[in-house]
């Protein structure tokens, strides 16, 4: 089924820490699939910055092999100079995208592996021991990914429709995506499935991204306007709705690309199970319920000059928030790589988290 | 408020025939506002063809002018020569947009009109006559958009958010519109609105043509993308939604742009009153559901290449569905031109066009 690695660490045998890091520019698709080697960590900032790679996992991961390609520069043997070159390159890499919180995990927990190391390994055994921490933070996110396909993919019946908005998919992560996941493990299962992509608007990532990697995959799909879902439904061409999200409360209102909402109004109007795939990482606890969750707004320009030449008058209003947020009591069941959450209570999503 | 038409007939003073129609070109909106002058049948045939007009009343008016221009080149004083050029042209201008029905009936009309002139005026009496009845047409349309416009800002509360989706406004008509008639009519009685446009994918005429004539006329406007509506709707932005209607069943079920059923699915959510303002014309009785109204698809390239460069995998599977329909019990009454159809039932659509 891997027939695109969304990013990978390529050098001479395992741990070679003189690698690089190798990742689909996701910039280029659906046009054109190419890989572009990151040499240094000014690159993979760049790249996390302007969205060749995106998704929380898929960032987290990306950060992490960055830590390895910064300490290349440091002269081999000298461990002070290793360690405030770590400082260095994780304190740059933690502001490619200031509100991943996939990425500051992810370099918190570089920091820690070589903090765990000073003293005990040789700067050369602490560079291997970083580049197998990023290694392992990959696999994690494969395994995460694939524990919530399997949960999901029990959830779809045969032979049915499904439909899905934005990219939670296998080019958003380390390994198959967490919403998509479902839909490709169900795929494998030997499950009959077509699924309809909403475009996404205003940044286009479902037409751009899902409609390419599900396809890519061997998965029928038809891509329609997000204002096209609800007909979609009421034809009867849909009998689940699996999206990812981007932070949970602790009541299960998940916050998710904008358009997710009205996706689960309408199928709550049509009696459709709508289903989110998340891992238990994008529960915020701290957050008692949506209402507490922040919406970003964001630029303008998205809408109005979203593909090159404006499309709406000169200096015209224009509201972008970027996410909504769904109330738990339109969520079927939550899929997190430990298990399902069902139904979607602050009582189940503290059992399954605890 | 006029301070743009969208089409007029332009002449050496009144019912001057040897005039030609002039007319705003849409394609060119928002970034162009240009107006342009239509001397031969051809021209007018390729205007409705591309676009440069479009809605259905605008389209009707149009082709009703359009019959006066194709008779200027017939000789005058030669009566059996303007019957068969009357033929021609009318039969031409009807393969313009072979589903608008606005235009079949208001060729039929010119028809109508020259067969009852024949014999008892000239020539040229009857070229005069047509040219009356087209003025006609457009200042009934023009009537029919002021009414519905009165009728429907009664029902909008004094400082509120309303919100529509795609553009039944004066562009869209000889006079100010439908769904916009009503905002219009209520910003000129003094009540103070802020009106969401939906962006209307996949041709995006929020974007372009509402926003555009919204702000042109001086109501404070908003853009937002299809998927955000549910989103403004939480957040209690909006007190009242009104769309136009391409076709309504009997039992008032209402087709319209693509994603207006959506948009009443989430308003029906958040207890938001939604009307549909539309003439009295747009009712087709053979109906008596909207069960029976075909869905027109449409060009997938609208979806996977709307703005230029493919934004979407070639080859992908695309359903493009040009319009939904709206049962009745979604929406709280119909605005048309004779009063206000509250509650929507069979029964009240009887006795409103009895």
């Amino acid at each position: 089924m891997a027939d695109f690695e969304t990013l990978h660490w390529q050098g001479d045998g395992d741990l070679d820490i003189t690698g690089r890091l190798v990742l689909i520019d996701q910039t280029r698709l659906p046009g054109e699939l190419i890989e572009i080697e990151l040499t240094d960590v000014e690159a993979v900032w760049e790249a996390i910055r302007v969205l060749r790679v995106r998704g929380a996992p898929a960032i987290g991961v990306a950060a992490a092999y960055g830590v390895c390609v910064g300490i290349q520069t440091v002269p081999q043997a000298d461990e002070d100079a290793l360690f405030a070159r770590i400082s260095e390159v994780c304190d740059y890499l933690a502001t490619s995208r200031p509100t991943a919180v996939n990425l500051f995990w992810a370099l918190d927990r570089m920091r820690s592996t070589a903090a765990a190391m000073r003293g005990k390994e040789s700067p050369t055994g602490i560079a291997t021991g970083l580049l197998a921490e990023a290694i392992a933070i990959h696999e994690e996110d494969r395994q995460m990914c694939a524990a919530i396909g399997r949960f999901g993919a029990d959830l779809l019946p045969d032979d049915c429709g499904v439909l899905t908005h934005c990219n939670a998919g296998a080019l958003a992560t380390g390994g198959s995506g967490t919403a998509l996941s479902v839909f490709y493990a169900a795929h494998e299962a030997g499950k009959k499935l077509h699924v309809y992509c909403d475009e996404t608007r205003p940044l286009l990532q479902g037409a751009r991204l899902s409609a390419w990697e599900l396809k890519q995959r061997g998965l029928d799909v038809t891509l329609i306007c997000d204002s096209m879902a609800a007909q979609v439904m009421r034809e009867d061409r849909v009998q689940a709705i699996v999206t990812g999200a981007d932070r949970i409360a602790a009541n299960g209102d998940a916050a998710n690309k904008i358009g997710t909402y009205q996706v689960a109004l309408a199928a709550a109007a049509h009696d459709i199970p709508f289903y989110v795939a998340a891992p238990s990482s994008t529960f915020d606890l701290s957050l008692s319920s949506g209402e507490e969750i922040p919406i970003e707004e964001r630029d303008p320009a998205e809408i109005t000059a979203g593909f090159g030449p404006s499309t709406a008058p000169d200096g015209i209003g224009v509201y972008n928030p970027a996410f909504d947020v769904t109330p738990a009591e339109l969520i079927k069941a939550i899929i997190c790589e430990r298990g399902v959450i069902e139904p979607v209570t602050a009582e189940n999503v503290a059992e399954m988290l605890g």
